[in-house]
């Protein structure tokens, strides 16, 4: 509060020496009294105080375009403004349209960002986030999940059956997080302050989910992660982005996190950190690490040795998978996790009892090669034999997990056999409840507490105990009924 | 912590230049030892710093006080200190007392506040804030929820009964945040470094509910959200002050917040935003909104023109309202909720089958204008065609909420039919506990996350996924006892 | 971030003027590189940037280590920095050992630290903190519900039974916050970046847990609260800290802060607070406590008199102890409450029906003493009368809570005389489970909620309302095998 006019100091006098194109000028002219704050937000950003040129010209680590020829993309010396980017690829562009006199998209999408940033955008296209959409609607078994939870319900006649239609309860709740499938159906009339003007009218909009299948067919949102339209890197790196989907019951990273060391000495120390230093300096810039530092930052030692090189596959420093799934397993080879296929024919990772579909998941080797890079992570800040420790331990309680999963899943099958439910869906009834509780709320929190050492979340809050509860819940289901 | 040293000689210099009346520098020399929190408390105010006639001579939009005579009220060229506020209308105030030599109050009520703040002050007294009191206690329905909830048990004999009074219990759950009545029994006397003396005693006290009803007879609390003695209208724009009351289970407003994109860049970049300034600038001062900016704060553009006007009224620019009762439903037209008559005769805006009690209810002109004043406040930020479409799944997921919740209602009234549970009370016996936490918690969740984009409450947190699981579980309950 | 620069620039001139050991440059010169991340902590610390000289001459109050005789322990007037702390007491460690020249110790232990804070050290050490592990483990009561709790579970014929060892799981849940045994268990090899060294193989490692029993010996951990290697005051003043283990739903006490008065302005306000200071003066430093600011710092006023002694036994402002326990209870005398024998011979403060092991526990007149301690912390920002009455409510909300518990107690010892449920572990089967939901999480968070005004902890979230319905569950359980 205090330093905002001080920014906005420095900010305009960035402004000053940055020249904006036309184009852009004329966007800003009606935006700035339209929509103020889209405006106010990308003066705060750096594509506002920069241009490509600049960009290209930092070192080759501070750098942040990844595009090696900056020429014939868009002009080299002007901000990174409304036109830059809302102009790109209009031909592939269903949601392209004219407005005042230019075309222009309605969605920037990962492939027009890829104009800068290939190699980010590339990285991003190749991991399960990119396809996270497809994660759920290409699997029939995910697909069923979605549409038992999301679908309205009615009762009669002592049962309770589906009632209409789950399009938009999905796009709410699995999908806001999973992206939906962004189309265009027409053209729509909308009132402005300058009258009347006609807009591509996009289906399931908004949304920012990582999985987004945008009107040009590209897959994925940049602004998931780096919000419209300050795109800051400060905020990807700090936690609460992350937060936004990866959050108790289901996938505690966030809380686990909060409640653990890092999360502690990252809460009451922040503001003496460097969210914003490209490449991050382990020596200098933070005292306990983010969700970023860990999973995909560029990393260096005080003399700018890379620790960690930079990814935005985001599982690509991970071995083992720990959410998500009814057991923890290998990491996927393939994002397309839906090409699976297990002893059963589903495509799940493992099958009902922990078998593995091990030739769709990476192999020893690439197991240890992804451990190491996180090993080097850890030592930034913690000797080789607590690190060491600290991942073995990872391990051992991922197992036990699974063996209260595999018990859980023993009852539900016994209920199956003596008719007590019906496996044909098994995400439907009473039992069936209880046995998502304990593979996707209480083995995924004693995984990541452990992960992390947020240890609460493996104890009383959706831990062993509830873990330990629920089996006698599920016993007591059982018996009831014999 | 680094800009102490900096504010307190800003501060001590405002405070040189500031002077203070004689009484409350006589409060101040004990105080300052005696409460030393307080006055340091005060020093940091708008209060300690300024004056009538400073404040009123700013202009009409940075204007804090809404008087427009400043005179013949307090002295207006003193700071608004201890004795300015705790000396008004002490005829009306039964905790008015003699405190060395001076009659003050111990509580300074709306009432008082309104000496200098009387717009405010009546828009929050025509507000259901001001009446929260009494539309719990004046409310028969409600005031058997809230006895039945809030009643020490015991068991004999196979049954539960209510044990003891609740009135501490229920002082301390729901009174805490709709407000307690403080009243005066007498004198009491405490010890204190000076000697004993003799002061009020207090009822149900200490409380700061939003609806307290005070020693003097007015409604409502300020402190509430300006809290003692800053009184800063930085807190009360932090949403940290709405999470006070409004968070999960029943009314996860602050927990969606938190895992929106708003909650993200507020907690990402709250300290380079102003949360001091008036009006607030929404070109310049913030880049994302706070329960406040949505719901009640003066916004303008970059020109100083009026997006939206300051309110105290907080469902003023709500149309619908989504939590707290059975089913969604228009605004109520008056904040005096128990006058409203169902079809039932019971004071609830709908019936049991969600029938609303229409004439007691906000019409379509008053909610489109209603929904007109967010629209614009949307479109500070987001183009019309976004925020169009973001406010009509708004609509569409209520009623997706309410039908899930009807049908556990059918499943209640099919306990009642059948004798499994007893109709006269629908809030104390099992099957009914679940039936509360498809509404007050479920669907309520589900409609917070979709009107602020925090999914994970619609799925996995207290969603579909929840709600889902309570109708099995309802049904077992009717099942098992056929 | 802003700061940083600043900060460093600080830092290293500092740096410059503080003389490091010949032995810790040693230190430094190997690990900038292998951990840079522990460098740049220490470097950020009070120890990096001062000497036992500059320490000892500082005023009594300000002085922050409490040995009086600085001669002959460390050198004087270097940096406390790798070799001044590692390199103590090296006989008494097991996880001595030589590294590259040096004998030096992996684990700094509080016996290490009292070396120059021999107060504090002496004041944890007859804490119930120091005592952490040992209460769970050896207490048979609560060590039978550690084992039942976290021991991985199979089923088979109808029953859930133990299988495999719960070593990994109370270590990553329990005792990550009560504090593992770290043990030596000979030596073992590690890669490093300068080959491969030999160093201590530790056991149930790593851990920060309060209670920890070292290698040499000695219990507890400095670094639970002020963690490595900065050592940071203000971290350990913020309620980051006291919430990695101070959560709910056991013990909500960081959940309910958080939503009341003070939590909110410390969350609006911090920045503006100074968190460093010693002595922590109330009438300059801060304008809401802190966990720490009640329960622990040195406080003083305006002119520099002392409100309250700074201790590091938690406890010894406390006169009664709200969780963990069956009802709520006089503090006990001594930290190894495993020495406690209630009216059935067993090591608890209270039977199962609340009657009090009162010779075991704090009698009144020191109950009051403790209680004056708080009054005074309070009375720093809230009158006598209003400090009174919130202090009193604490008392009647604790036994309406005890009531409540008491009746769960009740149903459950019905359960055990209709041979529903088996006395001999009274935490493993289904209706003792939602008895121990009764007192561990619904009745200590009715507690909390009071005693900090945090109500939805009281209402909705976990309190009368769960605890209301949970009779209701635990009727249906009764009923259900009649």
């Amino acid at each position: 509060m205090r330093k905002t006019a001080f920014l906005f100091l420095i900010m305009s006098s960035f402004l000053c020496a940055q020249k904006i194109s036309t184009e852009t000028s004329e966007c800003l002219d009606c935006h700035i009294a339209v929509t103020p704050g889209i405006v106010s937000d990308w003066k705060s950003s750096l594509h506002s105080n920069s241009s490509l040129k600049l960009a290209i010209n930092r070192g080759e680590l501070e750098r942040r375009i990844s595009i090696t020829d900056i020429n014939g993309i868009i002009p080299t010396e002007v901000a990174v403004g409304c036109y830059e980017c809302h102009s790109l690829n209009t031909d592939s562009h269903k949601d392209a349209f004219d407005h005042f006199g230019y075309t222009i998209n309605v969605v920037v999408s990962p492939n027009d960002c890829s104009t800068c940033h290939p190699v980010e955008t590339n990285e991003y296209g190749n991991s399960k986030k990119a396809y996270a959409h497809d994660i759920l609607k290409k699997n029939p078994v995910y697909s069923m999940l979605v549409k038992t939870i999301t679908s309205p319900k009615d009762f009669d006649e002592g049962e309770i059956y589906y009632h209409g239609s789950n399009e938009m309860s999905s796009g709410e709740s699995c999908f806001a997080c999973h992206g939906t499938v962004v189309d265009v159906e027409g053209m729509k009339t909308i009132k402005t302050d300058l009258g009347e003007i006609d807009v591509p009218n996009l289906t399931n909009w908004p949304n920012q989910g990582v999985g987004r299948i945008n009107p040009d067919g590209s897959f994925g949102a940049c602004t998931s992660c780096h919000p419209r339209h300050s795109f800051s890197i400060e905020t990807a790196r700090k936690p609460y982005t992350c937060a936004q989907c990866h959050l108790e019951p289901d996938v505690p990273a966030y809380n686990v996190y909060k409640e653990s060391k890092h999360g502690n000495i990252f809460s009451s120390k922040h503001m003496d950190m460097n969210f914003s230093n490209v490449p991050w300096n382990m020596s200098k810039d933070i005292t306990a690490p983010t969700c970023a530092t860990c999973h995909n930052s560029l990393l260096v030692d005080n003399d700018e040795n890379i620790i960690a090189e930079r990814t935005h596959d985001f599982g690509s420093r991970l071995w083992v998978r720990i959410f998500g799934l009814i057991y923890s397993h290998p990491q996927p080879k393939s994002p397309r996790t839906y090409e699976i296929k297990n002893s059963d024919g589903l495509p799940l990772p493992t099958n009902f009892v922990n078998v593995q579909a091990t030739e769709f998941l990476i192999d020893k080797t690439e197991q240890s090669a992804r451990k190491e890079k996180m090993f080097n992570v850890c030592r930034s800040c913690h000797g080789s034999n607590w690190t060491e420790k600290q991942l073995k331990k990872i391990d051992e309680v991922n197992s036990m997990a699974d063996q209260m999963v595999f018990t859980a899943t023993k009852m539900m099958q016994q209920a199956w056999e003596k008719g007590i439910a019906d496996p044909s869906n098994p995400f439907d009834e009473n039992i069936e409840f209880y046995w998502q509780h304990q593979w996707l709320f209480y083995a995924n929190s004693i995984r990541y507490a452990t992960a992390m050492m947020g240890p609460d979340y493996a104890g009383f809050k959706n831990g062993w105990f509830q873990a330990s509860h629920n089996l006698q819940k599920m016993k007591n289901l059982l018996n009831a009924k014999k």
